[in-house]
């Protein structure tokens, strides 16, 4: 989740680092669930919820990637938020007349209000509306995309992969507790550190976390089994954002992705594997990052860096072996109303 | 030069990137001479002298290089002045009790206002003073690298290389410039840039101009000619900052210079030469930048990277020929007293 305003656990607006202290992420989400059963009142049922993301957001990433590899898309549809929000709202600015077509608003804090009107904390992405009351259902960004693994499965597409395989689902839970807290957070710990010292900490956190993948994914293709699996999902979406805003933006410079050759090889598979790239846009992920995070980037100036060419040359990593959807089918290009501009 | 305080030509304190504004350097120096005919009252003398200087600072990292170079240690002696300085000045904080040890002054600005009370710009390093006087002769960074191989010839060591060679005085001065305008002060103009149109503009001169130093690099294994020139040297004190501040700091991060392989194997070769690398202090660089330019990083939180390992591994630039200090030799250790900490 990438959240709209302040941090709510420190009251200050408008303020991710804050002096003197390291950044804490409000992990208090909104956890109804929208099950298979229905038990919290929200039963799967095609095109009764919508998605909302922005490609800017790496948590949200994470839900666009898993309902594509799934061919949820006639089924969840998806509204985007533009990169740059204000200070209390992620905004659709990016559609005619600044309104989701769907829902009809033009900021996404409306539905937090409907699902609660003194709703009091941030107003992240991925968000899912039910469409029938205009209403927040859950903002749990770990828990969307597993139900969209489990509890969707009668609509996947034929030949969806099994990004949850029974097999080695605790070896995926090890690894994404990991990846969360050392990586996907491990890179905001260090960009919002209060103190140098908060910053040391983190930075050392960090690198301790990105030498074990890079050592861990010198043998093995994917991180967990041989197949593509949500812990994939997951540290993509820091890996892709690394050299364009955390290396520099977020201070985690000790080395760029390009110079670490497993995690640069296997980050490079990835995007060039159906449903990972055709997901990513490096214009809004370096807008957002640049622009609203003004406390650190004061001049709001966006890099016109780093060079991208190297994301679609050849990684090479066919020579580990595995097999990426396993007994199952890549997805098919993405639709027109989806695509990513050029 | 580095300046201590704001830009005079912008008057407002302490701000380095003015909103709505391209960068532009102030290029109004003290131009007095010291010549070996003393045209302008200050000849050339054995131990009258006292470099100041700071090891954060690019412009007085020449002066520091070529002095070294040409074993003018007996000659000229050096004071440093610490890596952050406050708003008004640079001042001598390495130094036991906060002075000087030679001048006995604890900001260099009171040298300035010897030479002029009323000093109305920037407080610069390097700078020479008169010890007789406790004055400021110039704070001309570029015309006092020239006057240390050309006026000071008669106190030269012996084997001190001609970094100013006559046959190619014309392709060196006609490099520096380009080098000049383009990548010492190119970098500068990304950094602080006060709109994005400025930025981009400044980002697009330096690539096309360190593209072509790449090029010309490919084939040569020094700028000009087959020797060390004064050339390097100022191309030189640029590229070694340029991971470690100037992709982050100043988003010159198209590219790191370890991705510009024959940028990064001339900056290695010299790097390694002695002379060169050991009159480099990363940590000072690093604390000056992020720590001074409070306006593009309000945090002045350091960041702990790069990865510094790669400068003294092997370059291979042997391979190109040359003769690095053509009929003479290389400078020896560096003394005891003017070591850079480990």
């Amino acid at each position: 989740m990438s959240e709209a305003n302040d941090h709510p656990e420190h009251g200050t607006g408008g303020t991710y680092s804050v002096k003197g202290k390291a950044f804490t992420r409000d992990t208090r989400y909104i956890s109804t669930r929208i099950t298979a059963d229905g038990r919290d009142g929200f039963p799967v049922e095609p095109g009764r919820y919508r998605l909302i993301a922005a490609r800017a957001c790496p948590w949200a990433n994470r839900s666009i990637i898993v309902r594509r590899l799934l061919g949820l898309e006639d089924v969840l549809s998806l509204g985007l938020a533009g990169p740059v929000h204000d200070a209390r709202s992620w905004t659709f600015d990016l559609d005619p007349g600044g309104r989701d077509p769907v829902l009809g608003i033009e900021r996404l804090q409306e539905a937090y209000f409907k699902r609660d009107p003194e709703y009091p904390r941030g107003i992240t992405v991925p968000a899912i509306v039910d469409t029938t009351t205009g209403a927040v259902v859950t903002n749990d960004f770990a828990q969307i995309t597993l139900d969209l693994s489990t509890e969707w499965r009668e609509y996947h597409r034929p030949g969806a992969p099994d990004l949850l395989p029974a097999a080695h689902r605790d070896e995926v839970d090890e690894v994404n507790q990991r990846v969360f807290t050392e990586v996907n957070n491990g890179v905001y710990r260090c960009g919002f550190a209060g103190s140098q010292e908060a910053y040391d900490e983190a930075y050392d956190r960090l690198w301790v976390a990105l030498d074990w993948l890079e050592e861990r994914l010198g043998s093995r293709r994917y991180l967990v089994g041989d197949t593509i699996t949500e812990a994939d999902v997951r540290l993509f979406t820091t890996l892709v954002r690394f050299d364009a805003v955390y290396h520099g933006h977020f201070k985690c410079n000790r080395n760029k992705l390009v110079e670490m050759p497993n995690l640069w090889g296997y980050a490079r598979d990835l995007f060039q594997t159906p449903g990972f790239g055709d997901t990513v846009d490096f214009e809004q992920i370096k807008q957002h990052y640049y622009v609203v995070h003004k406390d650190i980037n004061p001049t709001q100036i966006v890099p016109k860096g780093p060079d991208l060419a190297g994301w679609t040359t050849p990684h090479g990593r066919e020579s580990l072996g595995g097999r990426p959807f396993g007994d199952g089918t890549p997805p098919g290009p993405v639709r027109e109303s989806e695509r990513v501009a050029a």
